[in-house]
């Protein structure tokens, strides 16, 4: 029987495996994108560190890592709409995080005001200058 | 009453306008998640370049980048597990793409077979040595 291959072994750890092994890209970052627990929609697709993915995971509150100021961005802090973990999960070759979640305080998860940052739908198969429109 | 200003105008057009102005990365690269149209799980995250997008756009399935082949990938093309397009969303900063979508064929996303990349839960608020756990 051969014996496992230091290329197979840890793809199969990575993907079949019960430790959470997160794959940060060069920046040290992953994508973590949120739904809401309830409907299903998509709110928000943002980012984490190494550091925002420990607090998200330690506290239930999600955190992100802020590409534009450079900081832990504890979302909702300022606002009050937290995300509240109800789930977690990780994908198969764990480059990608996504949380079911319960948006506190007003219920919004966009900055604009839109409950979910996903607020405009982009025609698809249609032909001519397609314009974006605005969802529920 | 003052002029917008170079540097105002542009976020306003990106964040409320109604043309699709995808915001790439310096790879050229932007995030796109799917789900399902029916349950609103997440099926898996990916990334597409401009060309992947446009044949999405054009066709109604689902293309992406693969970086692993630095190749265009139409999911499912080999499986037929395709991902037709039930809606197309984008972020308001225009740097995410969220797609409802129908998985034919086999109904699967996943490569491992798996319905969903996201089969793995990970615990959140608990301590000790935290486990994945395989999720429905």
């Amino acid at each position: 029987m051969p014996k496992p291959t230091p290329s197979d072994a840890p793809a199969d750890d990575l993907e079949q495996g019960s430790t959470l092994m997160p794959r940060f890209d060069r920046d040290g970052l992953i994508a973590a994108v949120a739904t809401d627990a309830a409907t299903g929609d998509v709110l928000m697709l943002a980012w984490m560190n190494a550091d925002a993915l420990r607090l998200t995971v330690d506290t239930g509150i999600a955190h992100f890592w802020s590409r534009s100021r450079s900081k832990i961005w504890k979302k909702g802090e300022e606002s009050g709409n937290l995300l509240r973990i109800a789930e977690m999960r990780v994908d198969c070759d764990q480059d990608a995080i996504w949380m079911k979640v319960r948006v506190e305080g007003a219920g919004v998860a966009c900055h604009t005001g839109a409950r979910s940052c996903f607020y405009r739908i982009v025609p698809v198969g249609e032909s001519g200058s397609a314009r974006l429109t605005r969802g529920s």
